[in-house]
């Protein structure tokens, strides 16, 4: 189905539209001087050379701060934890974090919950680095370095292209600390080359129209695209989409895969994408309907990348795929029901 | 519908009510000079004195990773992580460890990739720990430490008294580790309880049997105990359950909720559930169908107990749902397609 100006999706077909264009202006501003403050905040992280990194995030933001996990495992060699904000929030923990860097990841940089687990991690004795999409944000003014992931007002409440800035920019900030050089120019005109293919996910989406359930899996820096592909099919398309780790797949719930249950797997031509290839024959010994999605895919196969670059190119399709079930199924996922842009939790 | 000896979930049954008893026996050798272990390894790790802990576990044994994460956090006031094993196997990543304590959590002990991640964890410095229900195994001959959790042999596909015995060790342990007392000589008492009310749980059970999907959530404490109980239930009677923590489902999968949903809902008297308010007022806002299960729920009522405790009482009526709603529908528990007892990936 086509989108058309002002009807259902358009806002988020739009934000999707952009993503190049904001990586493009994230590029040209993450220099020295730039804009983006992720020189400053790499050299910030730098000089205080932490030897491990916490990630603190909710929702979309969540998915980038996974990805930065695997980010700061195998390219820093630093161990690294995804925060729960309940235990510095609501259960009062006061860890020791001498040593450690703490990074916020947050579209609008307005969630409580963050903005106390940052304020207890600093008081702990964190460095803390904050990326948002709001400068103005307390949580930018509240760590002690801010990078703004430049992508502009996001209106629609399934978030798009603050997701892939948020990845574009912890590539950056993360690569600037290892003293690498961010080969990532080629980035906006493939992502332009994917987002051309809406016509073919349209053709897609038809098949998965009535799939109440469907099954995303990846491994490695494809796991978190898995994660965030589900959340949007679920938030957009009210798909019970269930996200597994290739691995844990396996452990348990491959009981649940079955002819008319559809799996999504992300499968990169890098190393997670090798160590995904066990999990594919077991897909196929339960007769299950896969689409392959990613530079190693069969499906929609996308144009190889970095592998650590991968996840900003392979999310596309699936928002595009999110947004045409949702609409070919009378909703509109510019409005979904029960949620709003800013969820506050304590 | 009763489960007879030798019919279907027979098996599961039958370790799923000798947890009290495993429970009993691992507190009576938590002691200086008992079998577990327990107290070598917390001395040990008292006299390293680490500065991080990182976590590795998969499946079910993954759950009670999460629940030592929070215990970690919140009562050894350190900072945890949740490893990906293919950051270490499939991307080779090499992580300065100093100053770490892995702890590698797995039933059989067995597991190849957790095998891998632990010994690339020593050459890199960690100290490390395995919690296992096999002595013999190569997890437990090549850690640091070994922890044995003394469930004793487990042969039902889906782990459950192995589960509770890897919460309760993990608790002792790292109490141990904090210098405490590990008051936990009632619980068996409170198991056998709970446990006692097989008729309640199945009674429950036929109001779910045609429930195709459900979606389980807790916070702190209690979030492992959602997220086991939605394994639970996929593994077993194939239900499509979806796992949320409270305030991850305020992020996007609200949008999931809706009347013909059931949600079952982990609420416990301490911070983790008071926090949890809020979300119980999203879902009644969206007239949800909420069961709460916990000692601050009003469906199947706990008895209360430390905080930190809670998860072994919790998890117990959802180990008895699923089991009858696994046989209600002609399935067999202890026999799930697709699925064996031990996983092995790389």
């Amino acid at each position: 189905m086509t989108t058309t100006l002002g009807g259902p999706g358009a806002l988020m077909a739009s934000e999707t539209a952009q993503q190049p264009a904001v990586w493009r202006g994230l590029l040209a501003e993450s220099g020295p001087s730039g804009a983006s403050g992720i020189d400053a905040a790499a050299a910030l992280v730098r000089r205080r050379s932490p030897r491990f990194v916490l990630l603190v995030a909710r929702g979309t933001s969540d998915h980038a701060a996974l990805y930065a996990k695997y980010l700061v495992e195998i390219t820093l060699g630093l161990p690294a934890g995804l925060v729960s904000p309940s235990t510095f929030t609501a259960y009062g923990a006061r860890p020791d974090l001498r040593d450690v860097l703490m990074i916020a990841v947050s579209q609008s940089g307005g969630s409580p919950d963050l903005l106390r687990t940052l304020e207890v991690a600093k008081a702990g004795g964190a460095l803390t680095v904050s990326v948002t999409n709001n400068a103005g944000s307390a949580l930018a003014s509240t760590a002690d370095a801010h990078v703004d992931v430049l992508a502009g007002p996001e209106r629609a409440v399934a978030a798009t292209k603050s997701y892939t800035a948020q990845l574009l920019a912890l590539y950056l900030l993360l690569d600037r600390v290892h003293g690498g050089s961010g080969v990532a120019d080629g980035l906006p005109d493939l992502g332009d080359e994917v987002l051309a293919r809406d016509a073919e996910i349209a053709a897609l989406a038809t098949r998965y129209r009535f799939a109440e359930r469907m099954i995303t899996t990846g491994r490695g820096y494809s796991y978190p695209t898995a994660r965030e592909a589900a959340l949007k099919l679920m938030e957009t398309a009210y798909v019970s989409a269930q996200a597994f780790s290739g691995a844990d797949l396996l452990h348990g719930p491959l009981a649940l895969v079955e002819p008319r249950v559809p799996v999504l797997a992300v499968v990169s031509a890098g190393p997670g994408g090798e160590a995904f290839r066990p999990v594919l024959d077991a897909l196929a010994e339960r007769r299950a309907d896969v689409l392959t999605v990613g530079s190693a895919g069969a499906g929609v196969v996308l144009p190889e990348t970095a592998d650590a670059l991968a996840p900003l190119l392979e999310i596309l399709p699936f928002q595009l795929l999110a947004r045409h079930v949702a609409v070919d199924r009378g909703g509109d996922p510019d409005a979904p029901r029960g949620l709003r842009k800013v969820t506050e939790t304590l």
